[in-house]
């Protein structure tokens, strides 16, 4: 196991992350938006791979590596890491206002762990992970009821990203912050599955339509999983 | 649904919580160590009441509210709430240096995520909620498979645990930070049930004991949830 503040010596920042992981996903835009610079290391996680799990006995992805080596697991803890060891002056995805730092917590807490569990949680397994993992271990055709779980719950969460972004400009508020990167991240899964209901909400959609077509999400809708094509609108940022 | 930034008026700061809620524990030790004045509001968060979902739609324990009425949803956005807004000088529960707050927050999400979706998930759900909510919202006996699960995944964590500590004095390091809190309120609940099997890991036992002979533990172990008694050991500090 992880012996305690390990850090690795590595020649750049480093990403270990998954395409279709919405956590990763999610990383990858802070770190575009924030322009750190990275090396990605693809991760089965089913695989637990040993090397992996030396890095992060949870075996999740993503796992960010710090350019000093610094070793740091999972996704929000990242998001804190790259806010909290910006340089003074350089561009932030938080408010500096306790109110607004509140509200974007909130808001990735609700879409890496309620929009996970009700939506992106069952689709990423059923329909990617389990293609790949030995039906000894789970893996097997999906579980029609858990997809039609999933496909009815975004629909509520488009609502809420509508409700929200109506009174807004962004989700959180006045700027761009870690909960539409967050939400985004998410959304761009369940796009890519072909099941985002956009004609749901069109506010939801207009601001989908605003996050995709930022430059920091362009390697994202380049990236593919092999038998698994994505409907034509995916990368088309005008829908 | 809840208006951007919301604040309500409030005499003091108040919790909203459930006793057995191991989130809602981890934020009543948090409150009890930093010397956080409180009153408390108990929530039964499976009744989704409509002034408690009207203060964080996710409807989820714990909510707090502080002194000048904003509302801070959720044990993880509560902690880093309470830590960026402590005075100069006053003690703290998070390390000052990014690889310890890395180490920290990695432990917090290890216990609120991973050891809950593992553990105390299942067993509250289990053994209590499943006691209160009508069997038309899936109330009804415990599902047995669902609880062995959790008595088998509590002992590697027991182990876990037990290996951090032999190389530390508390949990993420040399002072006692929001991971021993996060991780000493889920054992509790498992312990109030019956279920944390002591005898796996003595160094986990002894931090354990080491943890609730504090006065912060005090009013969590005199809490008890009507028609479920705690074991006898579950309220003394030496075991």
């Amino acid at each position: 196991m992880l012996p305690s503040f390990a850090r690795v010596s590595v020649a750049m920042a480093i990403l270990h992350h998954y395409p279709l992981c919405p956590h990763s996903r999610f990383i990858r835009l802070v770190c575009a938006e924030l322009g750190v610079a990275l090396d990605f290391v693809e991760e089965r996680p089913w695989e637990r791979r040993e090397s992996f799990l030396a890095l992060d006995p949870a075996g999740n992805t993503p796992v960010f590596v710090a350019a000093d080596g610094l070793i740091v697991p999972g996704a929000g803890t990242i998001a804190e890491y790259l806010d909290e060891t910006r340089e003074p002056g350089m561009e932030r995805l938080m408010p500096g206002d306790p109110a607004g730092r509140v509200e974007v917590r909130r808001l990735m807490a609700w879409f890496s762990e309620k929009f996970f569990a009700e939506v992106t949680g069952y689709l990423v397994h059923e329909k990617v992970y389990k293609r790949f993992v030995p039906a000894s271990a789970g893996g097997g055709p999906p579980d029609m009821p858990a997809i039609r779980a999933a496909r009815a719950n975004v629909r509520y969460h488009l609502r809420y990203l509508g409700y929200l972004i109506n009174q807004r400009k962004w989700l959180a508020g006045d700027a761009l912050t870690y909960a539409d990167l967050a939400a985004a991240a998410h959304l761009s899964c369940v796009d890519y599955l072909g099941d985002a209901p956009w004609n749901e909400d069109e506010t939801a959609r207009d601001w989908y339509a605003r996050m995709k077509s930022r430059p920091a999400f362009r390697a994202l809708l380049a990236d593919r999983v092999p038998g698994m094509a994505p409907p034509d609108h995916y990368a088309n940022p005008d829908f």
